[in-house]
């Protein structure tokens, strides 16, 4: 990366202080006390950045179009004008968790952005497809239930309805959140996408261990998220008698036990982790009449993840038994372990390495919008070191040069796929 | 219970019809959809229902008193004038928990103002004492901590200023509460009590049981209360090694479930609960960072309660230590089992049988403001059944005849304290 120049380079050069001054401005809108993010998706700090981000991109001549749930698509026009021409896509989210780090997601924004922006200033000809920086609604799933819901509905996975319909903690329906906003658009998408390159940091520790500067990230971990519901009896935790309480708290108290023991059955090859609890009225002297438990399990080996389902399943209705209360376990997502385009991540390989960087290749635990668009169209990641590995927590870092080089890679694959795409 | 008369009975005879009228128009205000109520200490709600109390007393002539902390002292000025007077005081709490019932202390409240306005009415003469109704300040402790905070202070547990201090949820104190619903008064109660005694439902299912009308309340359980706070490391539920998690809600689970084994083991003679959780950030994809864990235990027995006390935080430390997790729990609650005043009991034995009621003597496991009061002068209550023992819950119900009977008894019992107290 060097300075902007006036002399078009031939290959794309990202604009480093370009890419910082951005990244900045962006994670700036939602900062929290300890530097970390409260940026939930559709929120009003969400929507702030949304336009920084707009304006970033039409200044310098991106045409952006939004859809109904609120993806944004800046495309550079590099070949042919119309919105049926093949388009390669990059891009991520911005919104965040609710005590989120600045790099989850924005990173990847903001990388496309000075990205694609490196490669409209290098002036490329004979292009055969266009390029298009998106920003995909509600990813972390944090405010709006499932996660990656706008890349979700561009691949096809989920109906336009069903997504605006889901609700927030407080019934705000993204379709309402959308509008206060002003993303819910009339626009669409990339009718032909021909490849989705992401750019991420890894929230995990391999890299950093490994000494590796970029992560091609060949495939994903298998997900599967439960919520379960415990109906147990409100009653009053003094006179009423242990053997007539019909406790959901309880209950929910066996299950987080269990649902760990899974994994440590596993040695740790099965991650599993109970993150969120709703609980009816907690209060410290009422017996708990429901809670909403949120459980996840992940593993790279689909077999053992649906026998862990199965042995969740199991546990629940143990656990409801234990406490003499009802529990009704519903799977909400169920994402196998899968690959990306092969040929999307030797093109990644190779341009990490003609840029000088050394590469590891890994699977990512956690989901992203490229997963969601494997259903669509090739698609690929490229990761960048996490520090310590540490990721949803405000401290989340990436070094500088860390995050230059990601985006030096990310500009070098686009390059070559608007020339000459895969499949 | 009759009705009105025109002419003033020998002896105090409780209005029925004034009773439902006034305990109906109290049990309006923050009535559930489900016909519970949702009245938490200091709400609007709670002052609504405070107004339409104290104007039903001041209509009636007694003299009204705000303290400080919100207690609200309605004098009817038997005997002399002055507030060093000794004084009788009855009464019981209007604040609810969040989905509580409709009879919880304002039952108690109401309760006191029919039967000490049936003595008015009675014109009683050659008075040895004054007689107040008292409705005391957050009585439950759902909104703000510790519960019976009001009736605490004037009993000289807590410093005025604690009390004032105390925060809800959204960080708004007591003393900011009370100034909004216009309860933070200049006034004090009556400075030489000479009894308590505090009508109230059972909250239990033995009065029911046992097919009494009237409980005899002897003495109160100990209780026992922590909050145990387990501080772990908020990281992405995804990348994150399963060894690396420092999951604060793994050692809530661990806790919930070693919390109930300590009443398993005796049987279920001690009881537990845990009935909140407070957990930070509370999203399903994020190890969790923090909770705060509200737990209680209660006995008969003060050596098996203070053994308990010490499992219980040995149970905290392996919990943690099972996490990888710093806990820190603190005893917030530390009220030992006791005894009422044990010729008010006989008085309250003798009224019931003299009005041809059967009574049952017990204890109550739950804590009242007559149990706080219990420091500065004899008290002792009167209970009357729960239909199936259900309490702090919204279908809390008792027949409007074991109302009556209750409000009767107190009346009677009142009637003679003024005329020739105890002690």
């Amino acid at each position: 990366m060097t300075a902007d120049t006036r002399v078009p380079p031939a290959r794309p050069d990202p604009d480093a202080a370009a890419f910082h001054a951005l990244f900045e401005s962006v994670a700036a809108i939602g900062r929290t006390e300890r530097g970390g993010l409260n940026r939930l998706a559709a929120s009003a700090e969400e929507g702030q950045a949304r336009d920084v981000v707009c304006a970033w991109l039409a200044e310098r001549g991106f045409a952006l179009q939004i859809d109904p749930v609120g993806n944004v698509y800046a495309r550079l026009g590099l070949a042919g004008a119309g919105s049926d021409s093949p388009c390669i896509l990059t891009g991520s989210h911005l919104d965040s968790q609710p005590r989120g780090g600045r790099y989850d997601g924005a990173y990847g924004v903001v990388g496309a952005c000075v990205a694609a922006d490196a490669i409209r200033r290098a002036r490329p000809a004979g292009c055969t497809h266009d390029l298009a920086v998106v920003i995909w609604t509600n990813e972390e799933g944090a405010r709006f239930a499932p996660s990656m819901l706008g890349s979700g509905v561009y691949a096809g996975q989920y109906a336009t309805d069903y997504a605006l319909a889901s609700q927030d903690g407080q019934g705000l329906s993204l379709r309402e959140a959308l509008q206060a906003i002003g993303y819910h658009g009339s626009g669409q998408g990339p009718s032909s996408p021909a490849a989705c390159v992401e750019l991420h940091i890894e929230q995990g520790p391999e890299l950093e261990r490994q000494g590796a500067r970029i992560g091609v990230v060949e495939g994903n971990w298998g997900t599967m998220k439960y919520i379960v519901t415990f109906q147990g009896v409100a009653a009053h935790t003094g006179p009423t008698p242990m053997a007539e309480r019909r406790d959901a708290l309880l209950a929910a108290g066996h299950l987080i036990v269990a649902c760990r023991s899974l994994s440590d059955r596993t040695g740790g090859r099965l991650l599993s982790s109970v993150g969120r609890l709703d609980v009816e009225p907690n209060s410290t002297n009422v017996v708990a009449e429901r809670v909403r438990l949120y459980a996840e399990m992940r593993a790279t080996d689909n077999a053992m993840l649906e026998q862990a389902c199965a042995d969740f399943e199991s546990a629940v209705q143990e656990a409801a038994r234990a406490a003499g209360v009802q529990a009704q376990p519903v799977r909400v997502t169920d994402r196998p372990a899968g690959r990306f385009d092969a040929a999307l991540c030797d093109r990644i390989e190779q341009a990490a390495t003609g840029l000088g960087l050394s590469t590891r290749r890994l699977h990512t635990v956690a989901g992203h919008d490229a997963v969601s668009l494997r259903r669509r169209c090739p698609a690929a990641m490229v990761f960048v070191p996490s520090v310590k590995g540490i990721s949803h927590n405000e401290a989340e870092h990436t070094a500088p040069e860390d995050l230059e080089a990601g985006v030096e890679v990310l500009a070098s694959v686009l390059w070559g796929l608007v020339h000459q795409p895969v499949a």
